[in-house]
């Protein structure tokens, strides 16, 4: 046993994965950890996989709900998918396997804005929480559990769940203890408070969750990596959406519309976001701060060299090479790094009020501005909502990105019409593209179309693109936001049909 | 000269409303009082598209931008608009001459969530603040201004502008001086502090404007009265609407999911609202709170009866019987009715932390629960997204109505797709008609559409929304959010085409 459970009582409930999994039935609800491949429970998964296997085996059906803090990883997501184990998922997920299940109709899917979530499971409407399976990093003497690489919503998993099933994995370094800052002021209304966060880097909590432990029913031990993908090498395209948003960032501190240690960043997952923030490693500038969902490798890099001082998020977001250079400096990141519950770290208050700039990734935008995160032909689901709906309403200023076109110039990313809305034209502010950036604040609608059309629109599209702008203003049913109703989708339609966006 | 300017440097500045017309130029940007239809200038805008049209007759080309709190009235949008003297609008109207104008591509129209707008004119992008003219109730001795049947974004305005003009309006009553509350402690970030509002009649400001004196040019005395139009009776729709709402909260508070005081109300504009207020006032229910935009006769009621105790808002929106009402019993209303800036009744922290329960109006809901507030077929502009955005994102339950048809059944009001997106699935928890309520929350997109069919849509329409959701579970390019996109907008062209949704 590891040394890794200080508190005696509890040392007697460690189990193996396979017992901690039979104390799961079928047609619970289960809150698991988990956050972009960080800090999800990495056996009892697997084990509840071979019990719905064993169920199925022998004719019962074997079905749960799955409530988690976003994507997670294969032992998770995708075991249980692969063993159509999962009734209805929710909040967020990036996991292969359980997106073409959901695209196939053999899954329910819940996309919600991740700050969200807690309230939505406080408030009740969508069932009983039975179980929590939430991997910390330790158990303290006094039986404090020591959070993981990704908080997520494990505290209101642990307070809500009739039984709570632990992971311990010794794989977390122990040096976590203390970065964490758990707030337990939340409450439903009409008892909720001011979130006093002032600064991106204010502690308002504890360092560990509480439970009691009459509630754990089972200890279960592991020693096993979390599973995220490495970056790509920043190609051209991340590199030139880097630069006009940095740019951009330049150009607002010079015009006087923001401070020369500007406001706090959030960014994005992906590659264009690690691009983004190695981009601004080599600005010069030093001293800002991060209020984020997740960490990347790009934003060890700034902690690093100084340029960001402080960066506050939910979870750890790091290739296998980021985990080695985040353990070869732990004590250095401990001090400047604060993860913290996502309905803080997406907390809608709290970002208004630092004023946080944010840029997201997207699948499509419109001549308008109007933003597409997440459906690929409007019905498909990609991955979800996530946090970029709770960052883009209330930011100061909310950047999306994405190359121009996707698979090798067959789809533009800028529509006349985009499939499916996330993010109206009110809320998305810029929009960067490798081939430049379109800043869309104060522009009614018909003057963001010719700045979108000019700016980032790819070559191949835009002549297509001012053709349709030009007929809209003249057929349309009204002049704010002029569209061909019988027009607006049909490039969507010829790429499901031809392959390609493009008329030939 | 009136007794309502009690401050005798002022009284020197007191001048015709042509005189202060005069001092508005071409091309600049004026932040005007007003929100539907209550606390607009009332004689200088009708002076200046006089200036205007002496302009143009000269062949002088003029044109300025209008910044307001929301929608005003004749006399301001309509003389202004009539008169071509509108470069750009901003944030919100519904008057008719307006919307032609927009809708025919002759002006500028900027549709934004009224909690951003005065954080947009402080950041600057919008531009100089040139003037701001106000209506004001009067001006105390000290040269403090009293706010008039609305605040919206005065505070800003008269922070903001190089110059200022008041109108001074005898017809507002003089009780109203002590019933707002103007929060001075708004900020750009990083300066930005909570707004410690905790209850729905805190207060936080001063019942006054702060100006130096110095940047008021011209003080016009005016003793006109507001201009709202009177409600329609009630009809049976919005009676069935209102009881299905109320059945609805009493459903929550008995499953324990709203406490039996409920949580303070937001209410839309309209005559639909308006009948919603009057149904709670046959609850039985009392002590409860509002925290509300607009203030309109059906609250006028509730107050009386008790069923509300306290109502915060940003202005009133009374018909010509509900002034009527309002100063018979002033003395009485002015202890319940908090007016503050739209920064502050709109503010998402605030809404968020109420644990605000959202009821707005709208245009058009899909299958899937988005909702199309503002724009009919996609392109023509009706009014404006308002607070509905402030509101649905941020209230604990966020509610839609509308009749399910419109134009005496040639459209439907749930329609396989909307033409424009105001607010996306997440932020639509609960859709109401007169056919019944669906209650969409924790339910996965396929299940809301079933749902949103059954309970709301038109029997007449009914079977055309089935076939279509069947086919598109059949032949979708994913099944998260089924859609055939060659049909999806099918609808809209068909009553673009022969004035009915229907299929003959
Ligand atoms: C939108 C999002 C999917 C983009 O991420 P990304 O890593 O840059 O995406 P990729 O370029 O790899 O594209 C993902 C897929 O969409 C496809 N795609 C990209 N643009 C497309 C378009 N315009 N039309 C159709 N498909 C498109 C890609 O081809 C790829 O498909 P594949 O998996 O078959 O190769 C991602 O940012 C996301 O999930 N966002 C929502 C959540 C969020 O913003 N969270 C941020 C934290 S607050
Ligand atoms: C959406 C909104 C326009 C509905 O208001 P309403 O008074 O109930 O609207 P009406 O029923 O009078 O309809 C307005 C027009 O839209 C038309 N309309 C209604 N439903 C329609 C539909 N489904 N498709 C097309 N047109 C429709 C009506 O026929 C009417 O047209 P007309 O002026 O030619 O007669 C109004 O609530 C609004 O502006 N909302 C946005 C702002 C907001 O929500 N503010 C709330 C305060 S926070």
């Amino acid at each position: 046993m590891s040394d890794r459970i200080a508190n005696p009582a509890l040392r007697a409930k460690v189990m193996s994965p396979d017992e901690a999994a039979a104390l799961i039935q079928p047609g619970d609800n289960v809150g698991m950890s988990g956050f972009t491949g960080a800090g999800y429970p990495k056996a009892v998964p697997l084990a509840l996989a071979d019990r719905i296997h064993a169920f199925r085996t022998h004719g019962h059906d074997f079905r749960i709900g799955v409530w988690t803090g976003a994507s997670t990883a294969p032992e998770l997501d995708g075991a249980l998918a692969e063993a159509d184990g999962i009734e209805l998922r929710l909040p967020y997920q990036s996991d292969p396997v359980s997106r073409s299940k959901i695209n196939s109709g053999l899954m329910e899917y819940i996309d919600v804005h991740l700050s969200h979530v807690a309230q939505m499971a406080w408030e009740g409407f969508l069932g009983k929480l039975d179980v929590a399976l939430v991997e910390v990093a330790g158990i303290t003497a006094e039986g404090h559990l020591i959070p993981s690489s990704s908080i997520g919503n494990n505290k209101t998993w642990i307070d809500l769940a009739d039984k709570v099933i632990l992971e311990v994995n010794s794989w977390q370094p122990e040096q976590l203890q203390g970065m964490h800052d758990v707030y337990y002021g939340t409450a439903l209304p009409p008892n909720r408070k001011p979130v006093m966060i002032l600064e991106a880097g204010d502690r308002i909590g504890v360092p560990h969750f509480i439970c009691p432990p009459e509630k754990i029913v089972g200890i279960v031990e592991t020693h096993a990596p979390d599973r995220n993908t490495a970056f790509k090498a920043i190609d051209e395209d991340s590199r030139a959406i880097a630069e006009h948003f940095i740019d951009f960032l330049d150009h607002e501190v010079r015009a006087g519309r923001m401070p020369a240690g500007l406001l706090p960043l959030q960014s994005g997952v992906g590659n264009i976001a690690n691009a983004v923030l190695a981009g601004l490693g080599e600005s010069g500038r030093t001293g800002l701060t991060a209020y984020t969902e997740v960490l990347q490798d790009g934003m060890l890099d700034l902690l690093e060299s100084g340029t960001i001082r402080l960066a506050s998020a939910t979870a750890f977001s790091l290739s296998p090479a980021g985990v080695e250079r985040f353990l070869a400096g732990i004590e250095f990141f401990r001090e400047r790094i604060i993860l913290r519950p996502q309905e803080i770290s997406n907390h809608p208050e709290v970002i208004r009020r630092l004023g946080v700039v944010a840029s997201n990734g997207m699948i499509e935008a419109d001549i308008y501005g109007n933003v597409n995160s997440t459906h690929i032909m409007g019905s498909r689901i990609q991955n979800g909502i996530g946090g970029s709906g709770d960052f883009a309403r209330n930011a100061f200023i909310s950047t999306f990105v994405t190359p121009s076109t996707a698979k090798d110039g067959a789809l533009s990313c800028i529509v006349p019409m985009v499939s499916h809305v996330d993010h109206t034209e009110h809320d998305v502010d810029v929009i960067i593209t490798e081939q430049g950036l379109a800043d869309l604040r104060g522009l009614a609608p018909r003057r963001r179309a010719e700045r979108v059309i000019a700016n980032c629109a790819h070559p191949d599209y835009r002549p297509m693109l001012e053709d349709y702008t030009e007929r809209a203003g003249k057929g349309a049913w009204g002049l704010q936001t002029p569209h061909l109703l019988g027009e607006a989708l049909s490039w969507h339609r010829r790429f499901m049909d031809t392959g390609s966006m493009r008329a030939h």
